[in-house]
């Protein structure tokens, strides 16, 4: 298949995948077909029909009559092959969808995608590659959740797939030339780290292919000192879960204080559009998902409570990175 | 000693340590003797003299004609004992000091507290122990920084440590009959996380002289869901650094939206104080400075960045666990 005729393939959406299924992801990707994307719902076909009729839209449904829930184990996909995000990744695998998208266990979509599609070239495991708002726009973080425990290997692998990444997908400017890469520890110093982290430093320090920063601390991250992020899937898990926490609770106090004197309750009433601009820029479903990379095909994890504008936004977002040519891209920026 | 006695000591302060020293230092430690804390000034003799002087006040010094500064290793405490840290850690083993304060170098604060003061009963290595504001008021996170690698054998030290020093300090409201502890992983359930979380996991179920919750995750830290959370230090360092970089970063979002039309000028006006309080709430230098909890003696840790109210609300917090008789507590944790 040549490279245009790939990207207007349809996208597979895991429609039974996530807390709200299918109501929310009947609902976001209706709102993306509005806006142009091209989606099929992949799940039990009576109950996308039914869901479809009551929202008054249409949308070609395939069917799989099995899903894997919450408390399965991701490795159970293998045994499961017409559970809606193994039915929804081999699409993508025999070429009749463009990207899979799924707000299910995330486990399990990975699981999904490593079996079914593979690895790429040179990459021992795969990443969750995620965006955080930063002072200087977008953070990307990687691993962030799909590898508890790492070996130090897999960074240097890792800050190629991100910066191949970020060269060629279209970003709102253009692709960065040479994005820089931080590697998350306990101090600025090349010495301070732990094991994993000085070992994995030593690596990076030898790629002559990749714009190495050198460490980068926690609070780098919002700063946006680097436009790259590398750490494990463990530590990059308990950043974006702490990132979306802190910013709840703060938004929460400042409600609270925009409410304790008839003062700034009006003072409040005039600076809740300005605050709002923020409350959205720190929203997760404003991203809606994050691309595993490092796997021969396009795999999108969302979060288990995905709302509709969650679901629309990941798959506009998996079609602007569909239409980008980025697999092909990252499938060789391990061969250089 | 007896415990009346000891609660009488004076706090000794590594005037010499941190980015600002030996103003701020000296500067907080006025302040801090004004509000009835017992201080000594340990470091060089007629620099803190003359900086006494330039401020107009009087406080006993100890001289130390050495000093460890940023650039130095942490093992070389060891050998500099006329170093300003090591002085005023010597002071606390010979009962001259009832604790030991210092914004210098961290890694030299602990290995000076590990060698001079040794290790408690039971402990294989001490951890430092950080205060958190959260949705419920305080949560207390340990390793916050200690020791980038770990054994699953730490945690239940751990779990032991700060559950006793919950016990025992006196806080607002008296202290927590059983505070509850949770373990900081990639999921709620037992089964997620790393492969040394879990192992950490199955040996915190055994213990019945804590409250285990089980797994927190990285939101759960500013929700409050549990008094206590464990971590390795290199985690606890990128939340503590990521949770005051992201607030930095939001605050100075909000700061630029309330100046972004007049009406938001004039609201931002309006809402100015009681924003102001939630700022105070997020700043560091309103706790000052940690518990390195493991060790036989009082070793407090504070950010080299520190200015004089961190240096200040430091010293007020080492009165307070001084009289609290939290080290007597703490020496017997492992015991039972």
């Amino acid at each position: 298949m040549t490279r245009a005729e790939n990207s207007k393939l349809p996208i597979a959406l895991d429609a039974m995948g996530g807390d709200f299924a299918p109501q929310v992801t009947v609902a976001g990707a209706l709102e993306a077909q509005k806006r142009g994307v091209n989606v099929v719902l992949v799940g039990d076909e009576p109950k996308l029909h039914l869901e479809l009729f009551r929202q008054g839209g249409r949308l070609p449904v395939v069917h799989a009559e099995d899903v894997i829930s919450m408390d399965d184990h991701a490795g159970d996909v293998r045994k499961r092959p017409r559970s809606s995000v193994q039915v929804a990744t081999r699409m993508v695998k025999d070429g009749e969808a463009g990207a899979v998208v799924s707000m299910g266990h995330s486990g399990a979509t990975m699981a999904s995608a490593l079996f079914t599609l593979g690895r790429l070239k040179g990459v021992e495991r795969p990443a969750i590659l995620n965006r955080i708002p930063s002072a200087k726009g977008v953070t990307y973080l990687l691993d962030a959740g799909a590898n508890a425990d790492v070996k130090p290997s897999y960074y240097p692998q890792w800050a190629r797939l991100a910066t191949v990444y970020l060269q060629s997908l279209p970003l709102e400017g253009g692709g960065l030339e040479k994005p820089s890469v931080g590697l998350l520890s306990i101090g600025e110093e090349d010495h301070k780290g732990s094991q994993t982290v000085l070992e994995a430093h030593a690596l990076l320090r030898e790629l002559s292919n990749i714009n190495f920063h050198g460490n980068v601390e926690g609070n780098d991250i919002f700063k946006g000192t680097t436009d790259i992020v590398l750490t494990d899937g463990f530590t990059g898990n308990i950043v974006l879960k702490l990132a979306e926490g802190e910013a709840k609770v703060l938004f929460g106090w400042i409600r609270e204080a925009l409410s304790s004197s008839p003062l700034s309750k009006l003072g409040g009433l005039l600076v809740r559009s300005a605050l709002q601009g923020i409350r959205k820029k720190m929203d997760p479903s404003e991203y809606g998902v994050s691309l595993l990379v490092g796997v021969k095909g396009l795999s999108f994890i969302g979060h288990g409570s995905a709302d509709a504008k969650a679901v629309e936004n990941g798959l506009l977002y998996a079609q602007r990175v569909l239409e980008s040519n980025t697999l092909e891209h990252l499938s060789s920026a391990l061969e250089g």
